[in-house]
C-alpha cells in the first residue's frame, strides 16, 4: 500500500500535526458565550481527515522553496473550506449521515444550528486566515490566495458540484455530466491546493500548466477510487457509511463503467499525473507518491 | 418620516436599483444542472432588503470620490454575507421563519438543502467579487477589503453574534452582554460596510476613527430600533414574523430599558453618531440622514 511509501507516510504525519496545531493556535476557545461556537468549530477540525488538500499544498508550496508555516497556514485555509462542506453535508436535509472520521457528525454531538453555525465560521475563517497578513506578508499573494481558493469554493467550485450531485438523485447523468460534477464537487478544491502552492511559490500562471494537468488528472482518479470505496469498501476503514450512491439511485464512474474499466481509468490517470511532473526532479517526489496513493487507499 | 428626506430617499433608491443590477449581472444563470443553485440565489438576493449595509458603504465611499462601479460591487459583496445569513437564520433548525421581505423564506420557497447551499455559496461569492480585479484593479484595496468583511462576518463577529443569541434563549444576559452581543451580531457587519467604504477610498487606518464611531453608534442605535419595532411594530409593514424575541425569553435592549429609555438612548446614539461626522461638510449628508432613518424606519 502506497502509504507504506517513505515520503508520503512522513509527508502525511507532518501535515496532519501541523494542521492540528494550527487549528488549535488559530481557533482558542473564548471566555464567552460563543464559546460553544469555538469548541464545535475545533471538533469538527482538529484531530479528524487525511488532510489531502493541506498536503498537496504545501508540497506544491515546498518544490519552490516556500516558507513551511505560510504553507500551513494557507493549508489550514482550505481544509477549512472543505470541512464546512462536510459539517453542511452530514445535515438532515442535506445527507444526514451520522459518522464522520469515526465520530458523530457536528449535528448530532452538537446540534443541527450549531453545524449551521460552525460550518458558516469555518468557511468565513479561510478567508480571515488568507487575508491576515501574519499568513504572508506580501498582500498580492494573498489575494490571489483568496481568489483561487472562493472561485474553487463558491457557485462556480465546489458548491456548484454539491448541487450537482443533489441533481443526480432525480437525474440520469451521462458520463460527461458526471465527470463535470465530480470536477467541481471535490476536483475544484483539490485543484486550489495545488494552485494556492504555486501562488505561495510565486509561480507565475504560465509556469503552472503541468501543476494544473496534475491536478486535474489527481481530481478525477480521486473520485474514481471514492466511487470504488464506496463501492466494495468497508464502513469501518472509512469511518463513515458507504454504499449510498447506489441506494440514492446516482449514477458513478462505478456504475457507467464498471468497476474493472474505472479502476483501469483512475491508474491511468495517475500515471499521467506523474507524467506531468517530468521536469521535476527529487523535489516532486512527494506530489508523485500522493498521486499514487490516491488510489491504493483504503478510506 | 426620514425616509422622506429627500437625499436619503434618492441614496435608497439608487442602491436598491444598482444592488439588484449587481446581483443581477453577477449571478447568470447557467445551462446545466447548476441552475437551481443559481436561481435560488437570485431569488434571495434581488429585489428584497433596504440595502442598508450598501447605502453606509457606497455613501462613505462617495464621501472620497470613489469611482461608484467599485462601490456597489463591495456593496453586493458585503450584501451577500448579509443575506447568507439572514437565510441559515431562517432555516427550521435556526429561528424557522415563514417570511422575509414579505415572501416565503428561501427553505419554503425552494428545500432546506437548497438554502445550506445557497447561503453558502452566497457566503463564498462574497469574496470572489472582493478578490476580482474587476471590482478594483488595486490589490492592495482588494486584500483589505477582504481581511474587513472576513473579520467582521465569522466567529469573531456576526457568527459570533448568532452564536450568543441562540444562547440568549437559556442564559439572562445583562445590558453590557446584550450590547455585545448585538455589537457582534449586526454592528460588525454595519462597521464593516462603513471601514470597507473607507478602504475604497483610501483614508488610512489612522484617519478613520470618526468613521468607525459612527457606524458603532449607528449599529447600537439600528439594534435598539429593531428591539422596538420587534416590541411594537406592524408586521405587514416589516414583511416578518414579529414579538419573537419576548417569546423565546431573550433580554433585549427593550426588557432591559424598557421602551421609553431605549428609544431615548437610540436617539441619544444617533446625535452621538452625527456629531462624529462634524467635520465633513455637505458629503456627510447621506450619512446623517442614513443615521437618523435608522430609528424612524418602520421596517
Amino acid at each position: 500500500m502506497a502509504k507504506t511509501d517513505p515520503v508520503l507516510a512522513e509527508g502525511l504525519k507532518q501535515i496532519q500535526r501541523d494542521i492540528d496545531s494550527a487549528f488549535d493556535a488559530l481557533l482558542p476557545v473564548p471566555a464567552d458565550p460563543r464559546a460553544r461556537l469555538y469548541e464545535a468549530m475545533r471538533y469538527a477540525t482538529i484531530g479528524g481527515g487525511k488532510r489531502l488538500r493541506p498536503l498537496l499544498l504545501s508540497a506544491t508550496a515546498a518544490m519552490y522553496g516556500v516558507d513551511r508555516a505560510a504553507a500551513v497556514r494557507a493549508g489550514a485555509a482550505i481544509e477549512a473550506v472543505h470541512v464546512s462542506s462536510l459539517i453542511h453535508d452530514d445535515l438532515p436535509c442535506m445527507d444526514d449521515d451520522a459518522l464522520r472520521h469515526g465520530k458523530p457528525t457536528l449535528h448530532l454531538a452538537y446540534d443541527e444550528a450549531m453545524a449551521v453555525l460552525a460550518g458558516d465560521a469555518l468557511l468565513t475563517f479561510a478567508f480571515e486566515v488568507l487575508s491576515d497578513p501574519a499568513t504572508i506578508t506580501d498582500p498580492f499573494t494573498r489575494i490571489d490566495l483568496v481568489q483561487a481558493l472562493s472561485g474553487a469554493s463558491g457557485a462556480a467550485g465546489m458548491v456548484g458540484g454539491q448541487m450537482m450531485d443533489i441533481a443526480a438523485e432525480t437525474a440520469s447523468f451521462d458520463l460527461p455530466t458526471v465527470t463535470r460534477l465530480q470536477q467541481l464537487k471535490t476536483g475544484a478544491l483539490l485543484g486550489a491546493a495545488v494552485e494556492m502552492g504555486a501562488i505561495l511559490g510565486k509561480v507565475p500562471p504560465e509556469g503552472r500548466a503541468h501543476l494544473r494537468g496534475y491536478a486535474r488528472d489527481i481530481g478525477l482518479a480521486f473520485q474514481i477510487a471514492d466511487d470504488l470505496l464506496d463501492h466494495e469498501g468497508d464502513e469501518a476503514a472509512a469511518g463513515k457509511a458507504l454504499r449510498k450512491d447506489a441506494e440514492a439511485g446516482k449514477e458513478t464512474f462505478v456504475s457507467l463503467l464498471g468497476p474493472e474499466r474505472a479502476r483501469e481509468q483512475a491508474k491511468f490517470l495517475v500515471e499521467q499525473a506523474v507524467n506531468h511532473l517530468a521536469n521535476h526532479g527529487a523535489e516532486a517526489d512527494l506530489l508523485r507518491a500522493l498521486a499514487r496513493y490516491i488510489i491504493e487507499r483504503d478510506h
